[in-house]
């Protein structure tokens, strides 16, 4: 980029692994950079620096402010944005103050969002919720954020009223990189059929997950089972397994799914199959919406 | 050790990950030795050499007979010593014959045992089972192996029937060492009423395993959960879902539990829980027991 850019405000996606930044102009993105200094590589006094590297092209002589989302507000981040209890609204402006020496950044961390009981805890999806819940005001239903560590969330006249996360992507990464099943499992490939034939084994019997996943191996060793089949059915059987805990969030609920466009395609199918239909929604889109709303909100109270 | 050693055979247990060896005269074990040469660390022509390594001391002029169980008989083993498929006796003598170099080895690796269906395989186990038959004779009913890849077996008129597999044990090690869970578990702790409370949550809704794997994270972060409670409740919640898929296995039978005492008196104490008893046998010495046995027969069809 040779023009200068200066932005009105930049919105920042900070998670464990990556961080995301885009120079916004109101409520459009007119430059986006991303690097890997992820919350979990940095040290407090590290953040303020991985932000500059990527940002400084964007700052002009006054303060820009940057508002963020994310790990980065976790005790263990740059500042600690304490969790906000539901059920409350995702968009609350109880923003953290990030520490900063450079007087061109005012930096402004949304906090997460916790629940007593059972315990539970989210940081990043309420920015994409409320992003959501910006751009379909007065929507009432289940979202379901599919990664990682997937969440299920009950959404009622605008707050989050519950919800529960599930270690779905975490167990899938773990099991298909670094267990015995690894040499059975091409990600690559993918077989629709295995998929929804392994997802009904674990709805109907979720119990046998333990045995189901070592059978991926002994079909490989026995029968060389196609390794892309192997990689449908794991995904089958662990979103199966997580359907089956979730039904009281999808039973007879209006469903809106969150997150990466081809991971959400298998949850909108996995759904689907129970005769669920679902509205599926990028999850950066939704993460910009977020922060843009925090932005407008800090607007009105400042 | 000063002293030369000559025992009139070997046995040897070699896994994925170790290799140990004992040098025997007849049914006692005179001196014993083990590296961290596991299958998964050779290539093919590593293994005579490896096995050298740990018991050129024990060799003498003649040639000395070798039993060997494990992993060094899978296909990408030290020779391949296919599968016998149940139900038959675990003890079958159709060992393959490893290839030496070294005129004073002969080794012969004891087959694994495969069920078509559901598709599942066994190696090393069928040689502690046979291990168990042989110092319990006529004994009938399901024995258990605790592990990385936890076996239950049916057990009649001396044949393995059938049995079933679960990853509890490589799912403990990845949750614990390699996920998020690995912030909030200290392994060296125990607390026996977190184990039994969460077992007790994972036999009574085994499908909500995902969810209460996280729920471990989050009562860290917000309670500050002592990290010897999460061990506990973290191997209950696994062990738990592995019963209650096991079920048909141990209601009503007579049972065996066969592995490392520690983890075989966790076991024993979740079935007690149940109401159910179990006989707890030490691993190695089954195994002991069982390469022993192999040998006695290589000696009457010889």
């Amino acid at each position: 980029m040779n023009e200068t850019i200066s932005p009105e405000w930049i919105a920042v996606d900070w998670g464990t692994t990556h961080l995301r930044a885009w120079a916004m102009q109101g409520g459009t993105a007119i430059a986006k950079a991303r690097s890997d200094a992820g919350m979990a590589k940095l040290e407090r006094d590290q953040f303020e620096q991985a932000l500059l590297d990527l940002v400084n092209g964007w700052l002009g002589t006054g303060t820009t402010p940057v508002i963020a989302c994310g790990m980065v507000g976790a005790r263990q981040g740059w500042v600690e944005a304490p969790y906000k209890s539901v059920p409350c609204k995702p968009d609350q402006s109880a923003h953290a103050i990030a520490p900063c020496k450079d007087a061109r950044l005012q930096v402004r961390v949304i906090p997460g969002l916790k629940q007593e009981k059972p315990a539970d805890v989210m940081r990043g999806e309420e920015t994409q919720i409320a992003g959501f819940l910006a751009l379909n005001p007065d929507w009432d239903g289940v979202i379901c954020l599919p990664g990682t560590h997937s969440k299920w969330v009950h959404i009622s006249a605008g707050e989050v009223v519950s919800f529960q996360t599930f270690m779905t992507g975490e167990q899938f990464d773990l099991l298909a990189g670094s267990s015995v099943l690894r040499h059975s499992i091409d990600t690559s490939g993918w077989d629709k059929q295995a998929f929804e034939d392994a997802l009904s084994d674990s709805i109907s019997r979720p119990e046998r997950l333990a045995a189901n996943l070592f059978n991926l191996r002994a079909r490989d060793l026995l029968s060389a089972q196609p390794k892309d089949i192997a990689h449908a059915r794991l995904s089958g059987l662990l979103i199966g397994a997580e359907l089956a805990a979730a039904r009281p969030f999808w039973l007879g609920q209006q469903i809106a799914i969150v997150g990466a466009t081809s991971l959400s395609q298998i949850y909108a199918d996995a759904l689907a199959v129970q005769g669920v239909p679902a509205t599926v929604a990028d999850g950066a889109r939704m993460t910009l919406a977020g922060l843009q709303a925090a932005y407008r909100q800090t607007k009105e109270t400042v």
